[in-house]
């Protein structure tokens, strides 16, 4: 990299900064100083929040759960986290006569605690900035693949020597296109085990009706167990649980793994989602729900298979909706462009020529993006869409990677990635129902035939040549299902561990497929490296003029790395005439109740509701038991489960939602409308004592009587 | 009668009362006093809103228009009423090429005024308590039918010598069953003339979606001008416009003409309506929608034709499914089983046994009715359902009851009521469409054929005997409709003064359906004036109970008669997390703009809404242009177009809508969520200034700049 790369994000910190806004590093929470914490309503010392010499405190308690947040909430390794986040768990516990989803669980003592296979939780020990690592390895002169490469290798390096360690993961990271790198070591935990589950319609109250909305009655807790050599795990640091709560205006935090967005991209880029990537999510998903639901009327198998999966599919519908409408609605292109000419006139001033051509060429870079856009998306959709395509590929990949040297492997495919990778395939057995996945690939297969001229997908025009009709394009789907080792579990373990050339000699038309399928999608890995290799060389210089014309601290986009979020309680106006007061209670839950899916309130629930207003959870000023509250935290997808703590440092909810208003803060924040959605511990206390009767549990939270 | 009536509503005026609840007559706002009356933050001279001796006064300014209430607003006779209250005007001047219900009306001189045919409007001029009249007309020991009959003699002779004087019309009024009576003379105006009517997507903006709900963004306005010799009428009193408008808490009044309420209705009574009633209307209204919807997508002159039809359905739908949720809601008929509980044995206490004895034999009735329900149900639809069938059936009884003395004659088939039957039918020919007639005819048939074995009806049993599927209903149906004279506009003229033995004579098998099911439904009235013959005798005795339990005024039932309520300007919480502000702007009418019906705002009201701020007409407070408000004052339909006054008597707003949450309060006030919704008087303003350039109107409204 030609120039030295000026932490300004890091040297700008003792700009003013306010709360709401920004997703920080807790190294960015140090530098704003104590005066900024404590205006953010955080009275208790900063050391205790994050130790700048032991680069520990209060905000390493946020460990990583798969595509979740979580915390520990007691000194014997008890966690808490979203139900929504172990719906695979309660499946894996589930039968057709016991349905552990719908009736939910608790453990009375530790030995009835369910083993969640297969999930594992990250606890950060360690963090690392390596960008004067990262910037050597990159040869001078390199090419973009070159450079890519060079970050790769070293990317992988760091992480190998990082994870010698026994018992640990390592997390490379990349802020703001490559602005800067941190490496964070996690004590890695294997042995879960479930302790304590609502019903579903407690923890999913108001299913897909109320998702992404406000006024939520959702209880989305659940609470598991993290053992260590066969004890209850100590965890570093805990969160103390309130039973004194929050009420509006109260100063909260959010902490978690926020996974990614894109206030760093420009306009153009934005542009790409608002106008390509967004509506064909929205099309996609909507014909594949209508697919579920299809057969699921004529197969509970099929429904209770693609229980997730459906869920997934309506989230990612709603999401892709809201995204458009809140792009619309916060005229977020309008102002990106507005800022971006503004950044432009300030780099023209101070001659800042390297900025100026970054950002003309990275709006090049989206044109050639496009000319490849519907063939690229539907590569993309292998991985998430049908499971034998998935599975197909996935198995064509590990093969052709496994050859290779571990450190030259694609990152997903080496060896410390085999572990998670066998239980994914291994878990995803649960969700196949073959009869439905024939109508999905039917379906993806029918796109992949109606693509332009000039973006063929030339594997799929082979194997499907010739076919008249739908009826004929399902009958030969039909044909590559229904013999294929790769949906038998057992086979498909072999073939994991099988060179290319064993699974050529299978001769399985399935297989095939994923192979053939797997080359394009290599080669586009191939276009999309070169890519990012210039974005490594491009967006940085663009980022350190955004940095230097806004003058304050930026706080870097989400990238699954460790961020805090400050915040306050309130409430916001939805549109006119209309005012959404920041917190919920159980009458509310009740009037929604209307005996049928999702407001199907257990009557165990609805009988202890009775006595609402005189139980010990009950806010003094609402006059009941609060169930959610929302606060205007800046979060996103990957906070699910999140911890929000109140100014001293004690839990008093569960981050689980954005609303509706807010979902395109992934693009640009909104602070008229952007609100988190938290579940109100107080509503999890009220539970496990007046339904639950689980004193013992509540016991060793510090909250029993 | 047994006994005298002793008028304790009138009696218990001095007991203290609130703003809110409480449809009352003139008369009982004088009773109540200036205090009350200025408690309710009314500080003009009562004697300015109604003088006891000239029973006169600004409450008097709410006058009658078809299904509707208006006011005066100018020296000059310009009325104000809402757009819904004359879209049979504006189709009356539309034409395919020109359709004014789209584009609306400005008539910018005198000359350009649209004549409104066959549209009428009363001025009240006179009050009379005529209880002494009616009860000395009843025979001591008469039965139900012959104590209907004398009551009903006793009103048609008040009212023909009141209709003596020229110009005048005469309303007579039972009041809670008979616990008093009245009589009102009426001025009649009967030359009206459309001066302005906003378009269709500012009148009735939002539409169906946002019927009975808020927020809304509604300018359902329109302004007539009353003639009298050709002259502009100059009203004995009229509203000022207020420029200053109306802020959250300011005091207002709604006058107007309450249609029909229910609160002194038994339990027993209200879950008639709860079970049976209101689902029928919600079944019925559902499929004739339908066939009305299926209907104009194949002929946009059926959508034209049945454009009033259409919004009737729609909102009697919307109100049956209102009143069922709203009954849910406020637990009302637990709610009036418990009062009853209370006023029985309050009854019980004070010996009032015919009190008792009353509220058994009233609940005895209610077992009566529901005997032959779905047959009654039929015969009443026929009124309001297929024009040909209401037709047909009105001829008959038009050309029975003319055979009689005037006196003798059935209310609304006396001399004094022709003209206006003459006017409907002539009115309705615009709305006929045959295509669609048949449809609903046969769906009305269908349903007659499937009565129960014990309620059959012989005529329909008879006509459609035979016949084997819903077609072969359809081609009869059709058979009966192709030649009919009831369907010509000028044959249906000639049958309306033609005999019984001319109608037989036309052998037209219509007519003869007609004549039979009139016979059918005059059966009917038979047993409903015995019935409220019954009624006469015993609601009062009830009554006199319930309000001498409540130690205080209560107002009666609404039944068309001037009523004036008081509130206050308020927002409400429709649920959980959620409070409605009491006001809404031109901004939230903007962003509800999606360029489609029902939200497709006029692009010159778009294009004139940028500069709304800056506008004198924009609100300080809210910073924008109000369009409507809330307030909890107590209205139900025939409210529509009602003047809303401030506490100086000014004209604020025109009523035009109850809220979903609040459309049972004809059973039951709920002060929570009683709130009516009116258009702000300067939303009115703002678009006759800003989008018509209405100068002289606004000039003749004293609001010019």
């Amino acid at each position: 990299m030609p120039k030295p790369i000026v932490l300004l994000s890091f040297v700008l910190a003792a700009a003013p900064s306010f709360a709401g806004e920004g997703k920080w590093t807790p190294e960015q929470v140090l530098l704003q100083g104590p005066a900024w914490v404590k205006a953010q309503g955080f009275t208790l010392p900063l050391e205790r929040l994050w130790n700048a010499k032991t680069k520990t405190g209060l905000l390493a308690n946020a460990v990583q759960l798969p595509g979740c947040s979580g915390s520990f909430i007691s000194k014997t390794g008890l966690l808490i986290t979203n139900h929504h986040c172990v719906v695979g768990v309660l499946q894996e516990h589930s039968s057709p006569e016991k349905n552990l989803v719908a009736v939910g669980f608790l453990a009375r003592t530790q030995a009835d605690e369910k083993r969640a296979a297969a999930f594992r939780v990250q606890v950060p020990v360690a963090f690392r900035d390596v960008t004067k690592e990262v910037q050597a390895a990159v040869p001078a002169g390199a090419d973009d693949l070159t450079r890519f490469r060079a970050v790769e290798a070293t990317q992988k390096q760091l992480v190998a020597d990082c994870e010698k360690k026994p018992r640990t993961r390592c997390q490379f990271a990349a802020f703001d296109g490559g602005l800067f790198f941190t490496l964070t070591e996690f004590h890695e935990l294997t042995d879960l085990r479930l302790v304590w589950a609502p019903p579903t319609m407690v923890g999913d109250y108001g299913g897909e009706t109320d998702n992404w909305s406000w006024p939520r009655h959702t209880g989305d807790f659940s609470m598991l167990r993290a053992y260590e050599d066969g004890k209850p795990y100590t965890p570093p640091v805990y969160f103390p649980v309130s039973t004194e709560g929050v009420k509006p205006g109260s100063p909260v935090a959010v902490l978690g793994y926020p996974g990614v967005s894109y206030r760093a991209w420009l306009a153009a880029e934005m542009a790409e989602r608002r106008e390509r990537y967004f509506p064909a999510i929205e099309a996609l998903t909507t014909e594949w729900i209508r697919i579920v639901e299809d057969e699921g009327a004529k197969d509970p198998k099929a429904l209770i298979a693609a229980a997730d999966d459906l869920r997934t599919l309506l989230n990612r519908r709603k999401n892709a909706q809201g995204q458009v409408a809140g792009l619309e609605r916060g005229k977020i292109l309008d102002k990106q462009r507005a800022a971006e000419a503004d950044v432009l006139a300030f780099a023209q001033k101070r001659e800042l020529a390297a900025a100026i051509g970054a950002h003309a060429e990275l709006t090049k870079l989206v044109q050639e993006k496009l000319a490849t856009w519907d063939r690229d998306f539907l590569l993309d959709v292998v991985a998430w869409g049908p499971l034998p395509l998935s599975w197909a590929t996935t198995l064509a990949r590990r093969a052709t990677e496994a050859q290779k040297p571990d450190l030259e492997r694609e990152p997903g495919f080496m060896e410390r990635d085999l572990g998670r990778l066998r239980d994914r395939l291994d878990r995803e057995q649960k969700s196949l129902h073959v009869g439905l996945e024939r109508r999905l690939i039917t379906s993806w297969v029918i796109r992949a035939l109606a693509l332009p001229k000039d973006q063929r997908l030339a594997p799929v025009d082979a194997l499907f040549a010739g076919l008249k009709d739908d009826a004929a394009i399902a009958a030969k789907v039909d044909g590559l299902l229904k013999a294929s080792p790769v949906l038998e579990l057992e086979a498909r373990r072999a073939l994991f561990d099988a060179t290319p050339e064993a699974h050529r000699a299978r001769k399985d038309p399935l297989l095939d497929l994923g192979a053939a399928l797997d080359a394009e999608r290599k080669a586009l890995k191939d276009r999309r490296d070169r890519w990012n290799g210039a974005f490594y060389r491009l967006r940085p210089e663009w980022r350190r003029a955004v940095i230097a014309h806004a003058g304050k601290p930026v706080a870097p986009d989400a990238n699954s790395t460790l961020r805090v979020t400050f915040g306050k309680v309130s409430g916001y106006a939805p549109k006119d005439g209309v005012t959404f007061l920041p917190q919920t209670t159980l009458a509310g839950m009740v009037a929604k109740h209307t005996g049928k899916d999702p407001f199907d309130a257990p009557a165990a629930v609805l009988a202890a509701a009775q006595k609402r207003a005189t139980t010990r959870f009950a806010d003094k000023a609402l006059g009941d038991v609060p169930i959610d509250f929302l606060s205007d935290c800046d979060t996103t997808g990957g906070n699910s489960g999140s911890p929000t703590i109140d100014g001293q440092g004690r839990l008093v909810g569960v981050n689980f939602d954005r609303v509706w208003e807010n979902v395109a803060n992934d693009f640009g924040y909104n602070p008229a409308v952007a609100r988190n959605v938290n579940a109100d511990v107080r509503y999890a206390l009220w539970l496990l004592e007046q339904v639950e009767g689980a004193n013992d549990l509540l016991k060793e939270l510090g909250a029993s009587q």
